[in-house]
């Protein structure tokens, strides 16, 4: 395949960005690891039925208050009245199971919001790495890895997750050129693979998160194909994809 | 000194994302390796007087049409009817000296009309780095490295100058802390220091440059200190700092 016609992937480090990265063409994965878009994964894993994605607390209540479930979370803090936060380990177990959920969250829901109207909008964490990545190379389309960032600003641990992507993608196939974005990921994931964990020691949400007491999140949040299954946006609901 | 009392270093990869990181008290640093800023030093360092920057072609126009020197570039070409591009090596000599010069250009113009608000504005490439990074070091405020980006997207040479600033400063002095954005561009310099023409070998707008035949530029424009000059913003003049 000639340089020119091989499909681009490229990473986005901010929502806010997007709109300079949107084509009508490529699949944009939202990555939001600590911990929206790992917490989703999980709810998909443990049989939840829908997930609607909500920009806004009103939003998410107002849902709430039409009976669904629903999730808010804002600076790390599940919001008081609602079921659940957005740690993954709100979303296992048997009372997620059929279920449709509302969720906001202070930067992945913001995201999804950012990129709705794109080709396809698909969920990535570390918890679906492989199996997203194995159905993102039998699309033959450009990708754009989308990084919710901490409001808006670059952050460290997304940005690792779409390094693994970039690093994965491009060593199982041929089709696929880099942007440059993508290309500074590859620098850094080679750096940082062995030990993620000692790579993030300083990343500022990863910092606010540990103070919160929530080691045990970002542990699983970091470990890959814990709950192999694909999100992908359908209208206003996030469903689970039948690859 | 505290971690809390520490300057923040961060760093802004697209002048679109510049609102995000905007506070009131940091010093901003415009980067655009590829040529605006490096072309920036070179006419300071042979004498001109002034730089007007403008981030409209007409507004640059309007310039000439007064008797101003101009320089307009689009898409790393020239543009017909004004005096210079963005190459430094149009800024180089006896005609720059004394001179007032309007200038626009794709994408470092943009970046400093996008901080002009910021408490200051000064124009960084490796033509000056070491000068100013003494410079920053005694201003004991906190640093926003905004890197031009090309057309608002992230580009990998900007963002290796501002690995190269925030390796130097992390390095000289213990009164800084480093933003997600740093912590990323200091693990990147770190691999891309010794053979930084090698790690820009894949770089869009490095290609797009030697398409055009501007490999002169590209080596000039990656030498450091051949311009040890700090421009700095004052109202709509960029000026040369007396340290």
């Amino acid at each position: 395949m000639s340089e020119d016609n091989k499909y681009k992937i490229d990473a986005c480090f901010s929502p806010h960005l997007y709109p300079v990265y949107a084509d009508d063409e490529s699949i944009v994965v939202v990555i939001d690891v600590f911990r929206a878009t790992s917490a989703i994964c999980v709810a998909f894993h443990h049989g939840a039925d829908k997930i609607i994605p909500v920009a806004t607390v009103e939003e998410a209540q107002s849902y709430k208050n039409q009976g669904f479930l629903a999730g808010a979370e804002r600076n790390a803090i599940k919001l008081d009245g609602f079921d659940f936060g957005n740690s993954p380990f709100d979303y296992m177990g048997d009372h997620v199971k059929g279920k449709t959920i509302a969720l906001t969250t202070t930067n992945g829901t913001q995201a999804i919001e950012a990129a709705r109207n794109a080709y396809k909008v698909v969920v990535g964490s570390f918890l679906n790495i492989d199996v997203l990545c194995e159905w993102l190379m039998k699309q033959n389309r450009g990708i754009t890895l989308l990084c919710s960032g901490w409001k808006n600003k670059f952050n460290l641990e997304d940005t690792l997750y779409a390094g693994a992507v970039t690093e994965k993608i491009f060593s199982l196939s041929k089709n696929y050129k880099l942007g440059d974005g993508c290309l500074a990921l590859k620098y850094l994931y080679e750096q940082a693979q062995h030990e993620p964990i000692k790579f993030l020691v300083n990343a500022s949400h990863k910092e606010r998160l540990a103070r919160l007491g929530l080691k045990k999140d970002i542990k699983y949040c970091l470990t890959p194909n814990l709950a192999p299954v694909i999100p992908v946006l359908e209208g206003k609901y996030l469903v689970k994809l039948n690859p």
